[in-house]
């Protein structure tokens, strides 16, 4: 039923077409390597592959009439029609009536090879099939192989829906943008943004500097701001000093690469002067299909701060943060999809940011090093589906997450557990306190189960019963282990970690709060620890969003939705009274004036928009909203609204089949939503919602 | 003492450098996607992969005084001076005295990431380190990580020694050449030639048809040539039909695809018409230090059409043959190392080959998918040693090495034996009688184990001791199987292949050939098979000059010259009969007239031009001539000339230290050698050569 709107709504799209992952692990090149760090080139310190040059798509059809078909291609190409091979690169072809294979082979060593199809019945798309080795070698008389070995992948494929459309031509959208007000030579662009400087009317000879800054401060200061540009102005020619690019001067100068800045502070050395400075602002177009308002206007502020700063942190992929890294990692990632499911519910940039997350075989580390983050991306695999249904991309995943499964079991200890072999970087969070991250930490154990558990769930879904099994049996083990090695029953908590089968003393709130989400604790334990660790002001305050994330995330899990609210409207409000324009990458409220701007032991080296900063987003639409899938691509769903201590929400929840559209005061739920199955639970009513007609219950 | 020309030769040039083996998949893709038939794009139907697109390369220094370095390099970059990222892409920098750490990361996603820095002592080459991933992150406080663990290589390198000759942009050269004859619209250029067909004068509207033949038959053949050309010209604008490219008409067109052909066959239609058709000669520059001569004029003429075959066959790497696939094979290019050792001695071009043909991780198919051809490639890199004493080469691709092993054993049967399974290609050779591929085959485990065998010298060469012995134990558990389960002690002779544990009745010459070349055989079996095997007209004749060329070495090495030299210029003489002016794929001497061109079911489909034609090359040198190392790169060598019932022979052999020459009539042998401890070994003589004195010894 839901494979309507996701397997067959794709399948007979007229797409361009990829060999799955290629084109995501080539755009992502592009975006992972444009990071700069004060003028200097800064790429990633994982491995970066390219796509396959050469890739075979291949279909069958059975036709009632001949028919023609338009073929278009990035690269060099062929076509096999029923095993011959045609002449030449034709631009159209005629297939006779009656069934056919049709066997197209793509070339590009510069972009990912790519193809269009397009007749009456017969389009490209993603049931085409495709592989990087088709084994298709002859014998002496000319007879061809057997090629039933091939692996063949169901085709890659996004949004490129016409022949003119191609993939590797993918921009994101520019808006000219100017400044909303100047002091001397600082540019205010009214709030944190992202895009192109732009220099109007320079004149004279000299060196002009550009310093960018999320801060006044940091755009003022030369030696310490994270990003700048520096050109030399020589008789009407201009070198940007980094890139070594030379143009001829003209009215306006538009810098090549982007930055993310609010601030920007010109100086000049020299005769040379700069008139202006604008810029082009540059985006991903995204709908948020997700709303909510309230009668607060701090929470609907939190929302419209959350909303903006995942706009920016959503380009070609999901990354981290505008202004430093400008990469995708994993951690971050994750919590941009589930906000996105909330927000934008955009498939196609989840789909994307985890083709490059996934990278390239053999696999040589943990995702971005950084062994939490493969753990992650495995559990937001699973994750993904429940929110779209997408069989198909979880057949086309599987096998790597098979690879990283067994990537991890190849490096587990003599208990089958994790622990943080040279290479691997052991992460868990950003802590205002050192955290041991020697043998097996119970963060990193129980984030192991539940990838195990979550990658044996799509083994299923995909029909590999016997990896299932094994992988379930896996999870179990682990499992099994997770109390009797890190639950200290004197402290009610798990603890840190276990070093030659000895438990620590140290107790973080980390382990303990995927404790509770995962449901790896009893409801007595949970309690328990709410208490114990959660609301225990001993216990070491988190100071980053990322991990404020999934701490409230628990304590909604466990009803706390009016603390939840008071600590959002303290932590995230907080921010805004600091005068965030986006959420940062760290917060700590005891922190005053430009200690909000340091971080890595530099004056700016914090992100102050930072994609995990924006969980309000997805907090406020699964706990307050309360809307959530219990059945893959809200085939089923429940709608569990709270008030949190507000008078009045409303809002829409995006899904597969449209939205689900809630309101609630403290007399009553109205619920519409456009489809799906739906359970409306107030109290200890459970209310089906019907499709397409507005319910309405009184509390 | 031998590092001296190798190691350390290399270390000390200043030269572009790239991550090992990237440069040559690349520059191997642009070759092997330039293959068509019929006007229709034909690539390899192997996994064909691409450069890692960011890495890093670095080198420690410790300078004297300060040094200004120059860096040049193929990609956006950056450079860190002890750890310190340096502003932009600077060109010129300057290095302070005293120990320094360089670290420059280049990316680049369309060429190979390459890097050449000039300095008075500080120069890039294959001493540099380079990674894929560095895996230096950052802690809270700033701090890079431990990258100790990071796997480095030594940087790839060529010939491209300054900083204008950049990598990406090698191409072979080019001459402007004229057809020697005309006959119609039948050009004839005199003899088989690879390059641009030029077309001049062309007038009028229409469309031209363009055969390309290795045989006038073939080129008059427009139905069933291999290559063609259709152009159409439409008022002044050229379309190249097959390519789509169109261009303006111009005094000469010259075709963007190389083809290879002795006849040029021009067709029109309509009211176009070609004044004349030339071509631009395009080949690989090659010294051949390696000569042969000797009182026949017949052999002599071998020698020169050897050459000349493998002087085509030599282009950016080592290719089958110049007409149909021009792609990298294995098997072939195996033969084509050994001929090159006794020829141009390029080991660049070995190297180039290896490094193609391993591919990038993981395996998933054997080398072009043949089983024969994965062990001719592990075979083929301990010969190279043995002729270069290139240490540095086996220290980097020995990883691979152990890949492919690890490969094949993860495939073996219940016998620890080599079978072919789904997706393998068994080829043997191509035979003129259905061969049995199924069960253990005689000839796959023979290779199997002589392949086991010299990955276990490598491993013992690079120091990896453990594999040593664990590789080196598998061969000897396939040797001790081989007699057991193939000899046939009736036949006296090794049979063809064994199912289900029997043994069957057939019996090739292969398996019998090679066991006899890798001494699987005592000396009283090998005498026994020369007899009911080699020269017993009952067993099926080999055809190709591909297994004629073992054939013949087997011969050598059982003395059997006078056989050799007889049956060479019958087999390779009869080509020459046939008028070759290279040599073929195949050569059946029964065969007649246009049956000598068809092959693959198609009356044009052998290949006449084909590198493995060439063997008389390395028989002549090292079986005539007599030259072989015994330590490598000729460190130690042996001399032991045979007339093989010629009057006088004379000739060079190349070698790391410069060339060994022999002259040798009926009454005396004189030898002058540039270097090495060699022995001159006639009859019963062993005579110790002098470095650069030429001594003479009466028979």
């Amino acid at each position: 039923m839901i494979a309507m709107y996701i397997g067959i709504g794709i399948a007979s799209a007229q797409t361009w077409i990829w060999y799955p992952g290629d084109y995501e692990i080539w755009l992502g090149n592009k975006m992972n390597n444009r990071r700069t760090e004060r003028g200097a080139f800064f790429p990633p310190f994982w491995r970066q592959e390219s796509h396959f040059v050469t890739v075979e798509f291949s279909t069958q059809v059975d036709l009632a009439t001949a028919e023609e078909l338009t073929i278009a291609a990035e690269g060099t190409f062929n076509i096999k029609i029923d095993g011959k091979l045609q002449f030449g690169m034709p631009q159209k072809i005629t297939i006779p009536a009656g069934q056919h294979k049709i066997n197209i082979k793509v070339h590009n060593q510069v972009t990912p090879p790519a193809l269009f199809v397009s007749g009456a019945t017969i389009k490209s798309g993603s049931h085409w099939k495709v592989t990087s080795e088709d084994k298709e070698w002859i014998d002496e008389s000319g007879k061809a192989s057997d090629t039933s070995t091939t692996t063949y992948m169901q085709a890659g494929s996004w949004n490129f829906n016409d022949a003119l459309s191609l993939p590797s031509q993918f921009s994101l959208v520019r808006d000219a943008q100017i400044a909303v007000s100047k002091d001397g030579n600082l540019y205010d662009f009214g709030r944190e943004t992202f895009g192109y400087v732009k220099l109007h009317g320079i004149i004279g000879n000299g060196k002009i500097g550009v310093f960018y800054g999320e801060s006044p401060e940091e755009a003022r200061d030369e030696e310490h701001c994270e990003t700048l540009d520096y050109l030399q102005v020589t008789d009407g020619m201009v070198t940007n000093l980094a890139t070594n690019e030379t143009v001829q001067l003209d009215n306006i100068y538009v810098f090549s690469n982007s930055k993310a800045f609010r601030y920007v502070y010109i100086k000049t050395e020299g005769s040379v002067d700069v008139a202006n400075v604008s810029m082009d602002y540059e985006y991903m177009p995204e709908t948020a299909v997700g709303t909510f308002r309230c009668n607060d206007e701090l929470v609907n502020r939190m929302w419209e701060v959350g909303q903006y700063t995942l706009q920016l942190t959503t380009r070609e992929f999901f990354i981290d943060g505008i202004k430093r890294d400008r990469w995708v990692w994993s951690g971050d990632a994750s919590q941009s999809y589930l906000m996105n499911y909330y927000l934008f519910n955009d498939n196609d940039e989840v789909k994307r940011t985890m083709w490059l997350l996934a990278g390239k075989e053999p696999i040589s580390s943990h995702i971005n090093t950084i062994m939490d983050y493969t753990f992650y991306w495995l559990i937001s695999i699973y994750d993904y589906y429940m929110y779209s249904a997408d069989t198909q991309f979880l057949q086309q995943i599987y096998p790597k997450m098979l690879s990283y499964v067994d990537y991890v079991e190849s490096r587990t200890d003599a208990d089958g557990l994790v622990q943080g072999l040279a290479g691997d970087w052991v992460f868990v969070d950003w802590a205002d306190k050192p955290m041991d991250k020697h043998g097996q930490l119970s963060f990193e154990q129980i984030l192991y189960c539940r990838a195990l558990e979550a990658t044996a769930k799509v083994a299923a879904l995909v029909g590999d019963s016997e990896n299932e099994q094994k992988i379930a049996a896996r999870a179990a083990d682990v499992k099994s282990k997770l109390l009797p090695y890190f639950w200290d029953d004197t402290k009610k908590a798990i603890v840190h970690n276990r070093i030659d089968g000895k438990q620590s003393d140290e107790v973080f709130k980390f382990s303990n709060i995927f404790a509770i989400m995962f449901d790896y604790l009893s409801d007595e334990q949970k309690k328990e620890v709410e208490k114990s660790v959660l609301l225990n002001d001993e216990v070491l305050k988190i100071t980053t969003p990322y991990m404020r994330f999934y701490e409230m995330e628990a304590l909604c899990q466990l009803g706390a939705q009016e603390q939840v609210m008071r600590e959002m409207k303290a932590y995230w409000g907080g921010m805004l009274s600091e005068g965030a324009t986006t959420f940062w990458e760290k917060y700590n409220p005891t922190d005053s004036g430009t200690q909000h701007l340091a971080m890595y032991g530099r004056p700016y080296g914090k992100s102050l928009c930072h994609a995990w900063g924006a969980s309000p987003i997805y907090l406020l639409g699964r706990y307050y909203l309360g809307v959530q899938p219990t059945k893959p691509g809200y085939d089923e769903y429940e709608v569990r609204p709270s008030l949190g201590g507000l008078k009045w929400i409303e809002g829409d929840v995006p899904t597969p089949f449209g939205k689900i559209h809630i309101r609630m005061n403290k007399k009553r739920v109205t619920v519409k939503s456009d489809g799906g199955r739906g359970t409306l639970i107030v109290g200890k009513k459970q209310i089906e919602i019907p499709s397409g007609k507005e319910i309405s219950v009184r509390l």
